[in-house]
């Protein structure tokens, strides 16, 4: 449970019954990590809920996080929910409408330092991701998918699922997105078709690979690539970096280069860059 | 906005913040006309949301519309909201969760009695339908296709957009189902990729349509079928049987076979058979 929830930037435990997100999943969300009262990545995570509203044609709030601002003391998780302004029964908003804003405060979630982690098993999900360019890469409200998918397993050892879409390629985690190391070169699911573009994984493209000497190309990644990748790695923007060592009880050989992208991204928070 | 509201058979007019339907929109709603203080079609709601609550493997409450059964006065709208009960951040649901439950009442929603209704006007959106098998069928509370298909128009005489799938074959109206009559033939869209299947296309297939002298076939129906089709209309719970003039302006020349079947859904209300 949260320690803290606003409701439009009001102390509240709860959202109005007649709220879209509940109707409809009418929304976006964001998970922020708070590193020392800071939001982390937070730009990033603004730009996506900006891009968002905006496909949507969600009227974005001017500071959502403001509510909570003396509040985030330490380290911490801030989940945030934008969704379009309620309206009566029925699809059709109204253009006027305001949008509602739910914020929680999650504190002490554990460590959150992007210090280097070890390697951790995933598994492959039977649930595969529709293909929807209207809704791809945004962190919107509709998460039947994900929720199915992460029904698959219980094992705690396992740290996500892989996610294919319905043409079985390659998308992402259920919660994280997915790298491949290939002959020496990094690849990601482009994601045009579905999955979400994650905070860390833009962070990795943009910066963190050329700092550490490697171009990131966004491709289609058939099933058939994972059997071929010499490393693959997860990132989170509340787990960083996770390099896999088993896909299904496979094992992956090596974690060099993903090893090395850890460190980068360490050294960029400890330099006070990310 | 609704006149009455429980959440979990108490009256409330909101939900806890964590409810999943609010986080993942997981869970199903039911949109059901009450006449004379008896909700119409309640065996069909029932059977869809208890096929949906095993789909998504949410435990069904045992009678949720308990707390409005002494508040049903007259004529009425009931939507019922199922989710998955809350649990802490993540995708994550424990086996023992119960559901949660949110009831709403809307007295006085005008005529809802299957009296045959003049024809409408209605256009083909945009948007697509994703096709993902794992939610066909279902009335969950995924919704973000329709509310960007209705928000395509704004003519209130356009009474429903016609959506067609991502492979371009027809599949529903954004809040309603669609059949085609074609050389006396009646063909309705096969709802195993994506829709939503209604409790009125349901009627008119198994007892409409045969106490008429007609079979309906339900069929992969390309976007090309409406330029050959005689007789489009529409089917709705709340709106009953909408024989369709227009699609984008184009004329259809007759209603005949949907005038005999709206007589025939007339007749079988009038007789307390539906």
């Amino acid at each position: 449970m949260p320690a803290r929830t606003w409701f439009n930037g009001q102390p509240a435990n709860s959202v109005p019954a007649d709220n879209r997100g509940l109707a409809y999943g009418d929304g976006l969300f964001e998970t922020i990590a708070v590193i020392d009262s800071r939001p982390r990545l937070l730009s990033y995570h603004l730009d996506r809920l900006t891009l968002g509203c905006q496909r949507l044609g969600i009227a974005m709030p001017a500071d959502p996080l403001a509510p909570a601002r003396h509040v985030m003391a330490g380290d911490g998780v801030l989940k945030l929910i934008i969704t379009r302004g309620a309206t009566g029964r029925g699809y059709a908003s109204h253009d006027q409408a305001g949008a509602d804003c739910v914020l929680q405060w999650f504190p002490d979630p554990g460590s959150l330092a992007f210090t280097p982690a070890a390697p951790v098993a995933v598994i492959t999900c039977r649930q595969r991701l529709a293909r929807q360019p209207a809704l791809a890469g945004l962190k919107h409200l509709n998460r039947l998918e994900q929720v199915l998918a992460r029904a698959e397993w219980r094992d705690p050892a396992i740290a996500d699922g892989l996610m294919f879409d319905t043409d079985g390629l390659l998308v992402d985690g259920v919660s994280s997105n997915v790298f491949i190391v290939s002959g020496g070169h990094l690849l990601t699911p482009r994601l045009d078709q579905c999955g979400v573009a994650g905070v860390l994984r833009r962070l990795v493209i943009e910066r963190v690979a050329p700092a550490a000497g490697f171009t990131v190309q966004e491709a289609e990644l058939p099933a058939a690539m994972l059997d071929q990748a010499d490393e693959l790695f997860l990132t989170s923007s509340l787990r960083g970096i996770l390099p896999v060592a088993a896909i299904d009880g496979r094992a992956l050989a090596t974690q060099q280069v993903t090893q090395r992208l850890q460190r980068q991204l360490c050294e960029m928070e400890t330099l006070g860059h990310v």
